[in-house]
Order: C-alpha cells, then structure tokens, then sequence
C-alpha cells in the first residue's frame, strides 16, 4: 500500500480520511491538534507544526506521496521532499505563488488572466496615498485566511483598518454573481472540470450563504468562466485539484477572484451531489488512478453550519434533531468540541430535481440550527 | 459528544466508522487484529477478544451505547452492560435468538414467519436417521460466518461432510429468486424499511454473484416479502438494523432464510444509491436521531470483489485502474493487506438509470478485476 501524507488535519482533511478509506493507502497526517477533526481518521498521527521545516520533512521524508489540506505550510520543506522523489500534490512551486496574494495577483496578470485592476501597498502610508484608487479591497498578502486579513476600504476613513505590511490593494468590483469552479488535474496532466456552482446571498428574502449547483448564469457566461478557469489551472502545470473562485459582473466579464490548490469548501456538495467527489478525486490523483465522473447526480445546495455569534465553548446544536428529519439533507458535523463566533462547524448539502425544494430546505435548516455553547 | 463503541473492525466496522465522521460522536472499537480494516478509523482502538466476557465488558462499561459489527461477541457481557445502562443496540436477547441456527429457526416458527420446514440434529448418528428428510441443508447451530457450517446433503453419500454437534438441518427449497431487506427500526420503536434487494446468479451469461435494487420481482410478491420481514423485525422488539434474508418459490411462496441484526453485505448499495446508507442509519439510531430516509436515488447493482483461488498473500488488484474510469462505479476497497480464496476485499456499486448499464458494468467489472497475490 502507498503511503501518502496529508499536512493539516481540520475538517478537509476529515473529509478526505473518510474518503480514503474506499482505497488501499495508508494514510498520515500532521498537525499539532491532537484533537483536530481529523486526528482520529489516518493510520499515523504525528503531532507537529505545519509551518515548521523540520517536522515538514520528517513528516514527508519516508511517504510516497503528499499533499495539503490548507496553504500554510512550510513550502521550502515541501520543494526538498520533492527534489528527493517524494511527489508533492500540487507542486510547492503552486504554492508559493498562491499562499501570497501579491505573487497571486502577479500571476493572473502574467498570464492574461481576468481578474480586478491592483496595485501593492507596504505600508499604511502607501495606502493613504492611494485614496484615488479607494473604494477599494486591501488584502494582506501573506498569512489570511477564512476572511481574516481582508477589509474593505470605502474612503479615507478606511485607512486605519488596512494593514502595515506587504498588501495587494485591489479595485472594489461591482459583483453580480459569485461563482466558483472545481478542477481536477492528474498526474499526467489529465483534466476534469465540476460543473460552476453559485454563491447565493438573497437579502431580500433573507436567504444568506449558501451554494447552489449548477450555477445561474448564462451559457455565454459559463463558457467564459470554464475558459478563464483552465487557463488559471494549466498555466500551475501542476495535478492536483483546484478551486478557482470567480467574480461575473453587471456587464458579464468574468474576473478571478482567488484560487486555492486543494479541496475546498465550495466543493462540499460533490460528496453526496456527484459521482467521483472532490474527496474521492484527491485518492485518484495522490493514487495515479484514472480521474472520476464530476457529473452531477441530481442538482444541489449546501450550507455552511456556523458558530453563533455570542457564543463560546462547548458546542451544542440546537435544532439538529428536527432538522434531521428532511429529507434528502446530507449533515456533516466536523466534530469540533469547541463552537465559537464564525467558526465553521459542519456543513448540509441538499439534493433535489427541484430548484424550490433546495431553496425551500436550505432556507429551513439555516433559521432552524443553531451551534450555540452549553453554558 | 456521546461515546460510542462497535465489536469488531472489520469492513462493516470500516464502513460505519466511515458514515460517524459525519457527526458528533466519540468513536470506541473493540478488535484482536491492530490491522483490521476499521482499526485506525475510530478514536480510541482497544484490542481484545470480543467474544471475552471481561474484554467486551471493560470496553463498554463506560460508553454510552455499543454495537456490533459480527454476531460472534460475548452476549453475557453485554446483558450485564444493558442492566447497568448501557444502550446495547441490537438488544442481547435478539443476539442470542440470532446466534443460534436452532433458536433463530424456533424465533420463525413461534411466530408463525414463514421458513423452510427442519429439525435439530445432534451428532452425525441422528442425522443419517433423517434420510427420508433428504436433500436438505445441514446448518451448525453456532460459530457459522460466511458460508462456513453449512452443507448441502443431497442423500445418504453426504452425510459424513455434516456436523456432529446441535444442527439445524433444513428441507432444500426450490428456490426462484434470493432477495434481501434491510429494516431499520429506531430507540421509539419507529421503522424505516430499504427497497427489497435480489441476488443475481445468472448462470447463461456467467454473471455471477451480484445484488440488484430494486428486485426484479412480483408486486403481489413483493408485498407479501415486506409483510414477513417486517413481521420478523418488529417481534425482536430492539432498536438496530436488520437484514432479512428471503427466499421466494416459483409458486411465489416467501420464506425466511436468515436474519442479521446488524449492516450487512445486502445492504452496501446504499451508500452511494440510497439517501441514507444503512451505515448512516446506524449511527441516527445510536444517537437517537430521526431514522433517515430509505429511499433510492438511482438504481444500483453491487458486487463483492473476492479473493481469487489460487492465491494467498499481499493482495495485488489485477485490472483495478483500467475498471476506475468507468462512470458511476463507486470501489471500495477494505484495505486489507493479505488476500486469500475467497475472502471479502472490497465492492463494488454501480448506479444507473438503466438496468442494461448496470449489468453490462457489473459484468464488465466482474471479469476485469482479479484480486491476486504478489507472489
């Protein structure tokens, strides 16, 4: 049996555990919480820091094979293990590009690819200057993550909460849609590409955050963002699998938005919504087996489960009984002891033919569950 | 998070494992083998003898509710982990009822579920006395496990290959078709019953040894099928799964050939065909969640991958990847390192609208695949 490490051992990596066991592989993961969602699920837990050059390579050194579960790793320890044989998935140099939003930026626009108009500041007083630019989004170029190191800065008044260091400073685009798509890459450079999915943030009827496939947009558009996000993917030269986030404005030009070189969170539906999941598809990559079906079975929505705001500690799901009764409602509850404000701790994907029976049950299990705290 | 423990860490135990990284639930496994497919899914692995009295009772004295994954466990030990209150799931009295050939057939005839008719034999002497009750099928009473204890006895020439100790031995029914039902059955006494399965021996095409839902059978047929399988899982009165395994005559009679109270080979099409596996199913009784729904997305056909005669050792599977890139077969491969004749390695399911898709893949797979040794 292959060995093959994952670096990181939150709920991606639980999730791609829970897949691996339909394969011959034994699996490893590294991470300094011993209580991670992921911990409990490999065959070989080793207690280490991700960043860290030493535990990186003394984690790697004997695997075939390796990947990540999130950017922030120590990539100098990942690009030794590959020069010694070990295959890195995706490449380190994918990372290095991507973890910094500067390097990011640069490498859309060294390859044409769409994406909104920036400039880099290193200081808030390069920011200030900048005020012509403003409304504008300032991201932190190195070390954000899940919407921390992002702030919007709308005017002058802005500027205090931007950030002293190396940022991109990015146009603020008028966003019609949201969407995002899924690409697979095998080793020999073998493409398979999921079908869009949709941000849905409907404040009208007060249906927030969630995530519909196949996307609403036109074909015109759909081709354009297909188009956009393999040039985005093969230009890496790299297998593994891909999330590129896209921005369709009013006027329908497609702009990268981001793009993360791992399973990702707008990919959670494929577990239960399409043939070969995301999941499923990083076995087959890590594993040189032939790339899955990224074929829909039946249409989907899936919904983030959030730590309530006000509340810490033990978590607590109010709701979750009721709401186990829909059906045709996937819970994936990440196992987390601790619930705090904002944190992810689960998702739901919904499957139905029915546009209105997705809608109609998103829109119940999200005012119907609450992760609160016991105390 | 409730504490939850399986006996055994076989390929059900991996499975289950599988569907609990799905919610809040601190795993426990009881197991003599540290490789065993379920081994290095759960929490907390202890290794020990299930059928132990003092091994099975220190695993579940402190958890919250325990289950099984085999039959073949010390039913002593979990009677005294009931009595302190421990949920035992299936109930130790319907193990004990089960367990036992005689017993399980004496369950059916005392409440009128229709069987094939039999009669106890002791030892080798009392059989050969029954040679006016020929051919019929010798079944030990206790300690049989996948197709070991039990023999057909054509005539008299036979009957040195049955059993001298407490046997069942069985009139040979004419069987027309094999089917299957899987019924879950919550801690209120709710019920949730999967479409009927039929195990496929078609021997003109050489298809061989695959289950197909929904069963190609009668609806008159099928009605009365529910009725009996209902009928033999409501008397246990236990919370639990359970497989009802079916015979039907070419005169459409039903009758019970064999029940499991617990997830089941005729059951693993559901997790990828159904919405709710009968692995997830488990879990949503364990924790005293609503049962979830039965209900088949596609149909599905399944097949066991099996070690090949003729070898024994590290397995190598012999066609493997050619057979990964068809579409809509979902392996599963139990990740054990050592194959031999006849052992269970993995499955297969395959969902399609179309039953002319689903066989000419089953069949595909069927004859590409060779689980070998490497020697």
């Amino acid at each position: 049996m292959q060995k093959v490490g994952i670096l990181g051992g939150g709920q991606l990596g639980r999730m791609l555990l829970q897949a691996a066991a339909n394969y011959p592989v034994e699996t490893y993961v590294l991470e300094n919480d011993a209580h991670a969602p992921a911990a409990h699920l490999c065959h070989h837990f080793i207690q280490g820091d991700i960043r860290d050059y030493d535990a990186v390579y003394n984690f790697g050194k004997d695997l075939d094979a390796i990947t990540i579960e999130i950017e922030n790793v120590n990539v100098d320890a990942l690009e030794a293990l590959e020069k010694e044989g070990v295959k890195v998935i995706p490449h380190p140099s994918v990372l290095r590009t991507i973890r910094n939003k500067a390097s990011q930026k640069k490498y859309y626009t060294d390859h044409q690819i769409p994406t909104a108009s920036y400039l880099l500041t290193h200081n808030i007083q390069e920011l200030a200057e900048q005020r012509a630019f403003f409304p504008a989004v300032h991201k932190i170029a190195e070390g954000g993550y899940d919407g921390r190191g992002v702030q919007i800065i709308n005017d002058e008044a802005d500027v205090p909460k931007g950030f002293d260091t190396l940022s991109v400073l990015e146009k603020l685009v008028d966003v019609e849609k949201e969407i995002a798509m899924m690409i697979a890459v095998g080793q020999s450079g073998e493409i398979a590409i999921y079908p869009a999915v949709q941000m849905v943030f409907d404040k009208t009827l007060n249906l927030l955050d969630f995530q519909l496939c196949p996307a609403d947009i036109e074909e015109k558009t759909y081709w354009k963002a297909e188009a956009i996000a393999l040039t985005t993917v093969k230009n890496f030269n790299s297998p593994g699998i891909f999330a590129v986030e896209l921005f369709v404005t009013p006027g329908g030009e497609v702009l990268v938005n981001e793009t993360a070189p791992r399973v990702h969170n707008s990919g959670h539906h494929t577990i239960e919504a399409h043939y070969s999941s995301q999941f499923d598809m990083v076995w087959r990559i890590l594993l040189n087996y032939p790339l899955g079906n990224t074929e829909a079975v039946l249409p989907s929505v899936m919904l983030n489960i959030i730590g309530k705001e006000g509340y810490s500690g033990d978590a607590v799901y109010e709701g979750l009984e009721e709401l186990l009764k829909i059906e045709n409602a996937f819970f994936h509850l990440y196992g987390k002891r601790q619930t705090k404000p904002g944190r992810k701790m689960g998702h739901v994907t919904i499957i139905s033919k029915e546009k209105t029976d997705l809608l109609h049950k998103a829109n119940k299990i999200k005012h119907g569950l609450s992760v609160i705290s016991r105390n």
